[in-house]
């Protein structure tokens, strides 16, 4: 794979930078601005998310999301308090204890089928209010599109938004992938946040075809006074701001956040269609959003690792996870289907 | 100011993006590269860093200053350990309180004259040793240049260097403006940081013409086995690296590191020039790096602050800071200077 | 309950302070000592629990049980890293999330059927070694006996604890109930210890007839080189620390110690024998140590919770826990179950 | 030093505890209590609190000094903001980093000439309200009586309070040493603290003569809601709370408070009465509490060490510190000043 020209579904950070957002960069690199924010460009974009998101719309870019998640929770939170979880969630599995090494923050994780909370979930730890002894839950968190590839209905999504504000839980959502799980229900970006209740969201561009830019948006505003400040001493202030802002606005620019969404989703259809008439190819569960998780001889994921990127996901059941991306294209999705199809045949025999 | 064609003079990173690391972005952007440093730039830039540093020299990009400043002190110490370092010390001083409440990272500050440590000020804090009631002084931090604009000679630093190393005592290098410093002396980077026995350095790309790219060069690889963990679980690890890299390896590559900081020192220099004549103006210490430091009627710097960004650095004395970076012109600078002129005069009458 | 005659079982820790004990705190009231442990009652409690756990061991008095595991856990671990332990854990469950805001210990949690992990249990976390996504598994904690009640047998910490050292971990046991756990096996302190390899535990006096007594005790020294600075910076090391090691001396001589677990531990068994046989009572598990856990009618645990304390532990299954403790006496365990019997026949009525 | 008679001037924390705190832990060790701080001893310390610093005020307790200020301060902050203190503080120069490392406390250290903060001293580090670059100034943390044996007026402490409330800063007083200042003063405890504006303390019990009993009292209730929570995630709660508050209690009771302060006090005097009149020692700053900082010959000094327990406070000036307890008699005093002239008499011939 040392050519330039491989191409992998390991990951939709493995893609490039979209040619819109390369050029929206190029374009806003004259000049001097006020670093930190106070430039022109980071006005457009809090313009731009107001149209998205509603007028009480705050946008606070950061650089990853680990950054968002946890500039968002802190500053959802006092130091006592605890966040309700997914055991999947990217928060409790996949950042490095950041939330609990950065922040203090307690994860109260709870196993789920699909990725997904619900309200009888929350319940699992949605109690000891009051007792020192347990660790104030304060925050519900969850993912859209979800780590294990599923979506949240928007009826799924208020009855949980409603059950936590109920317990007086806020609401996070971690939108790593919130483009995604918008394309796939065919909904703006305000129907599946601010109209369901959600207090604030990490908003996430770089699977989305950024270089590197994600954003805290806050749609409650009086759930986090001080995110400014956390986001400082959370280490995610950028002094260039506006190439951050830059990509983000693009992305909010002519939908190109929904046809990079749509497009990445539509290849894992393709994808899913493709492998699962292949004898041998378990497909895992059904693709809602851009991954496809399906099951395969051991064997045969050896070899088709050899030629392609992607991560096996579950080490006992030989369960594998294929991102599609913005730039995955019909003809990537079609060699891919094609090897796995040989060396998947290779090892029934 | 609300036009792009402002000028402003208070922080390098009002500039933008040099022309050839923006090319050097466009350049990388083909195709798909394996996510979170294992792509064929970040090796480029591995290698790259290693001819200018060393072969023992390891690169870890990291998001800003801050980030980079964080995961390597938290890096070189134990939970119970310290930093020494000058008081006015970006880390102790501009961060948020980023190294405490991100790391837990005690600071035994210590005033300075130029915003540089010395031997002695050193053992200002380098004591108690083995008392546990003492945070353990482990690091030594140092700024190159200073925050007040001073540059450490080659003799300095070694001097510093020895005696922090013959206390057990590792040093850690702030080069938010490397360049600046190395140009300053007429030095190699290694000269200035390898040669003279720095254990790991913060490398500054942002304020030299990058878009946002920093990194944690280690020198010392014993001092700080656990950096990979600690650049994530501190919320520094970038997905798509390769375009951090590819910033950083622009900057290394042509000496393009050395001809932005040569230039910016060169029109602080005119700008001390220009202003140290002008009546009513004092200039409060020698301009060794891009900084220009000057005292001036308040009112003075009132009426100039309506046409030119820059800040007041000290509100009693009535000094301000004048920044020039990769971009500022000679006749921004001779502008400029005509403008304090102006201003001065009027206080004067 | 507002007499002083009242008896509760809802925590061994409502209990007073053993005799022997309180005798042991007025003799050590003589004169000066020097503070912070370099005392004359501290270098006897170090030659004492050579005695108990062997020659390499060293004890650190510290103030509550929250205090000594997060204590221990930090000096067991590098910054990046976490600890595996039961879902049911004191340090998950009960301690206000300590370990993650004091230490920034991550923990990877495990659903356990009677609050004891196994070798597969630990292997559901000890995976993804040298991926920074990951916090590092590098310590397992058990606790003996348990939050449900039970006790790992010899052959159990055996097998769990050469398991963990295979994958490279450490292993710590949080004993606030250790002398119980002991007491129940028939075995040494050392013998539950030391000698199955535990690398440190928390060693619990309170609960067992101190006023306020526990300890990080340290039986592979290599594996935690920074406790002492640890535990003043994690804000347990007392200044006139003659009082919290005499109490500890005093549980360890004489036994005292084991007759104090014994004896809660038979009062815990007359508990269960008495309430197994009446209608309406259902035993939850069976009592290994000093707690009986028990199924009632919700009505008759109300109408029981206005005459004696004690704890409802499954709001759902109507469980509740009965704690017995060093001065419980035969006539309070009868006295007790007889209302127990008066109170559930009400209900079944 | 190794019989039990020897008496040191190292610290107040070597003497012991006094009878009438004795007498009360074994009064109150009868029956059952509820645990961590629901028992009838707490409550009456509650009330003892009330009658001696005003209804509004609520009382913690906890295990020890730097517990008590840590609790407190991080109660009174949110996570980005910061402390102001003397250089000298306690909670920067001798509590291990735990401020830092426990909570994430920024501190804001200012030098000053004999321990006190001052309204210009504040404005040192009282700016920049606003900036996220910033740690926000939130709480100003002073000392009575302060490490350097000095104590506060009445007019002092209100200026002091005054000043930072009109900046909206919250002051909290660390009484370690709480008693021998109001003693030195003359007035009551609610004269020095509520009264004058104080938000919250750290009352210190052990210096004082309890076994190991400090507390955080709340004069401000609305400054720091969250404390019960911070209490426990910081690991400072009791669980036989009873035995802590029995100390506080007895200590409040009959005026003991006063009486031993007033004893140390005094005898600090009388320590400071003799040595100023030895030919070679040079009284350092008038004792004003329970401390007497003096400076004599290095080979003095040293021969002192080897008979009495006292530290040296400034290597390099020579000076050292001798603390005067409870429990510090007049023969106590006598026979070390004897000793002084002897040693320093042999360093003059």
């Amino acid at each position: 794979m040392g050519n330039a020209v491989w191409r992998g579904f390991a990951s939709d950070n493995y893609a490039g930078v979209h040619p819109e957002i390369m050029d929206a960069l190029v374009k806003v690199n004259v000049g001097h601005q006020v670093a930190y924010g106070a430039d022109d460009v980071s006005a457009a974009l809090t313009a731009k998310v107001k149209e998205h998101f509603g007028d009480q719309a705050e946008v606070f870019p950061v650089f990853n999301g680990t950054g968002a998640n946890v500039t968002a929770l802190q500053a959802m939170m006092s130091s006592w308090e605890a966040v309700i979880c997914a055991t999947s969630a990217h928060i409790n599995a996949d950042e490095g204890g950041a939330p609990e090494k950065v922040a203090g923050l307690k994860l109260w994780t709870v196993p789920t089928e699909l990725g997904k909370l619900t309200p009888e979930l929350i319940d699992v730890h949605a109690y000891g209010f009051g007792d020192v002894h347990r660790a104030q839950p304060a925050v519900v968190s969850i993912t859209q599109s979800t780590e294990m590839g599923t979506v949240y209905s928007i009826d799924e999504l208020r009855a949980l938004v409603d059950h936590a504000h109920s317990l007086g839980l806020k609401v996070h959502l971690d939108g790593a992938r919130i483009a995604n799980g918008a394309a796939a229900l065919g909904v703006t970006l305000r129907e599946m946040t601010t109209d369901v209740g959600i207090d604030a969201l990490s908003f996430g561009g770089t699977k989305n075809g950024a270089m590197g830019a994600e954003a805290v948006i806050v749609l409650n505003p009086d759930a986090m006074p001080g995110l400014p400040f956390v986001r400082k001493s959370a280490m995610q202030l950028s002094s260039k701001m506006r190439y951050i802002s830059a990509q983000l606005l693009a992305l909010l620019t002519d939908d190109l956040w929904l046809r990079n969404a749509q497009h990445a989703n539509s290849m894992a259809q393709r994808l899913q269609s493709a492998v699962s008439v292949i004898e041998g190819v378990t497909v895992a569960r059904a693709a809602e959003a851009n991954a496809v998780f399906a099951i395969l001889p051991a064997d045969a994921t050896a070899r088709l690792q050899e030629q392609f990127k992607f991560y096996t996901w579950d080490q006992v059941t030989g369960e594998v996870r294929w991102m599609c991306s913005w730039d995955t294209t019909a003809e990537d999705v079609d060699n891919f289907a094609q090897a796995v199809a040989t060396e998947v045949a290779k090892s029934l025999k």
